[in-house]
């Protein structure tokens, strides 16, 4: 029996920090993997819907700057760029990361066998200190009868099909779902979008909702809101959707973007007294409530699923276990930085203005147009945005922000600053942005807030 | 006599802003300009070169992002969004933002005559409690013999020009000079680049002069550092600059961007004991040393020549003015937030690693390459670039950032709210970026740091 003081299972992004900075700090430790290392967000989610989404949102800027020609997409160099984005599948490229920390690399299937115990294959391995549970999670595949059967792609196919089917019909407009209908509708294919709530990316601001359907109408899909699938069928080649709601559609493949389902299963985590296929619930230290030694962070834990925040967790457990003060959490769950990359983009923190409403905080919203401030001449050049800061009004501080136009992806961070750290909107008001950029919209909100 | 209580003398970015913030408070306001209302930036600087700028920029992306086809210019297309971008120097659009405020348009040339009494043309007005001077800048003409004969470019011919010159020399490598070398060359300029000083953009990291002389090089120009022009000639429809530092170079046209100068000459500054063509000092509330009713921001003072610190200026004169208070300038100077609109781009906040240590600051800098994040991936793939903090080592606080790459004009806010704000090193470990965002390149720094 091999003994580590810390055994990670998964090697996605948050168990290769964990794994990495607990490593840093002196301790041994093994990372166990059973697919590939680097884990569902470098090969099946963002890196590679990233890749797919780029040159179409490029695309749309070459055709809002005057001057510049071009901006025809060549299909099979984006799907090879989506490839080398993904190294083709292979995780050779993540291992030297491991190394140089001194992290051990069990490749195999892990599981809990008793106390501070991990089984991989046939060997059992002791942890000492700590088992950092980081599996991920995988698309739930509601039982909506004759979805499973259908076969439908899940982030997975969506992200890494070597074809552009001819037609694709998207069940779910959370983010999963506008960002592979936007990237494949850019690539060709005739989509259609089914969301079951009125609008799409319903956890976000209204607005932006409606900014993101139309720049997906504009990209040709078709945009179909309270409508519900209730029965799927894959018959000659083609997959039929019967809809409440909406007429029944036909496509060539299904796409499933319908929430996350944590891998929980097979792990043995009923050992500790946790419910298989259910989330892992942890304290401020991503410790479970089932044993003092198991952690759990990225997807697992049910928190917020973004991969930086599970990596966030990850250095918040590595501290913990390391026994070094990692200070709190800032933003967390819903409230946590997030982007969706479609075009236009939504860069979004903390609260939406009836997130605020809802936890009780007496907040003003304030608006503007990063589009209409005199940087807007140059990028984006006539798109419609969004600039939203919601006011705690009794401690005057900022406490969300959503930004929606193209290319706002880099906007959020001096957002997330502004939110973690509490700035006072009169500190604010005197970080000056630089003309002509983009982020003078904050001069204008705190103008319009009345500074 | 007509009475105002503020009279604004030029109507420019930091006039308008003056004239319009103390009308909102309810004040009768007067503003002058000889020219055209919205200034040397609207229609001479920031606004036509960034025009000229972006479209080589999208250019460059697009060669760096593979699947997407074009980036060829249309010269005349550019040139006519660029005329576009100054409404043809036509103001008409400027005056409904001063109406809609209540400012009163006088045209002509303005003079001090008195106290608090301003002559435009033959009348003479009375300013009940301001006179704020908003004159701006020229450029700066240095006595190089033959320089002032050959009828030189500025940056007014350097942004308006209705042709593309077949080659152009460019007079020093500041902000002006490597942002219109860039785009001239960008649309077709065969341009060389005359820098005194061992590296252009000197005052900004070396880094980034290095990775900005790289970018222009590569864009075609002929970058000399350390070669100063020390004779004119313009003959037979030829400029030569006779050199020290290096050898002879003649072109269609020069440009000069050699610096700046107040223009307080013909202003009758010298009834307040002023002296023409000298900057006018002011203290913390843009008021001048020489009489309490009178007031000068932007360019004039010579504090930042910079659109947003003069608008920033103009804020904090109109509060005084108005009675109201404006809180201290948090950053200013040197230390001001700046961009360059070169490919790469460079933006930066406070301090460089040199400034600081020049200050008596126990410093230390951190680097990483924004490119060499997730995601840098997509968006300017393979570019160099660089990301540098620098570190208050005694008050944990950064006091200095500097980005370098395509594009990240736009990083600089977040580093402005950072500096401004003095955000805890700790605080700032827990605003997390999101994944996969160039931002990343704030947790790298950070990590390197040592959190």
């Amino acid at each position: 029996m091999a003994a580590y003081d810390v055994i990670v299972i998964g090697g996605g992004p948050a168990g290769e920090v964990v794994a990495g900075r607990t490593g840093e700090a002196g301790l041994s430790v093994a990372i166990v993997e059973r697919e590939l290392v680097g884990g569902e967000c470098s090969y099946y989610a963002c890196m590679p819907s990233k890749a797919l989404l780029r040159p179409g949102d490029l695309s749309d800027e070459i055709a809002r700057v005057p001057g510049v020609s071009g901006g025809e997409l060549d299909v099979a160099a984006i799907l090879r760029r989506r490839d080398e984005v993904i190294h083709n599948r292979d995780d050779s490229a993540q291992l030297p990361w491991l190394e140089k920390r001194g992290v051990a690399l069990l490749r195999g299937a892990a599981r809990l066998t008793g106390e501070r115990r991990v089984t991989v294959g046939d060997e059992e391995h002791e942890a000492r200190r700590a088992v950092v549970l980081a599996t991920g999670s995988d698309a739930r595949i509601p039982p909506i009868p004759g979805l499973a059967e259908a076969k439908p792609w899940t982030n997975r196919e969506g992200t890494n099909s070597a074809t552009v089917p001819g037609s694709l019909v998207v069940l779910g407009g959370g983010v999963v779902g506008v960002e592979l209908a936007d990237a494949w509708a850019s690539l060709g294919s005739k989509v259609t979008l089914l969301e079951a709530a009125d609008r799409v990316i319903p956890g976000e601001e209204p607005e932006a909702s409606a900014l993101v359907k139309d720049g997906l109408k504009r990209r040709g899909v078709d945009v179909r809101t309270g409508v519900k699938a209730v029965g799927i069928r894959r018959e000659n080649g083609e997959v039929t959707v019967d809809c409440e709601g909406g007429p029944n559609t036909t496509a060539e493949e299904i796409l499933v973007g319908l929430g996350r389902a944590p891998r929980t299963t097979g792990l043995g985590v009923e050992t500790v007294g946790l419910e298989p296929g259910a989330y892992v619930e942890v304290d401020e230290d991503m410790r479970s409530r089932a044993a003092d030694w198991l952690f759990a962070v990225g997807d697992v834990n049910g928190r917020a699923l973004l991969t930086h925040m599970g990596k966030e967790q990850a250095r918040i457990a590595a501290d913990a276990i390391v026994g070094r003060d990692h200070g709190p959490v800032a933003v967390d769950g819903r409230q946590s930085p997030r982007v969706v990359f479609t075009d236009p983009q939504v860069a979004a923190v903390g609260h939406t203005l009836a997130s605020a409403r809802d936890a009780g905080l007496n907040v003003r919203a304030v608006d503007h147009q990063p589009g209409s401030v005199a940087g807007g001449s140059f990028v984006g050049r006539g798109a419609d945005s969004l600039a939203r800061l919601v006011v705690d009004e009794d401690r005057r501080v900022v406490v969300g922000a959503t930004f929606v136009g193209p290319e706002v992806s880099e906007f959020v961070h001096a957002a997330t600053i502004a939110v973690v750290a509490e700035v006072p909107l009169e500190r604010l008001w005197h970080a000056v942005p630089a003309f002509p950029t983009r982020s003078e919209v904050w001069l204008r909100l705190l103008e319009h807030y009345g500074l």
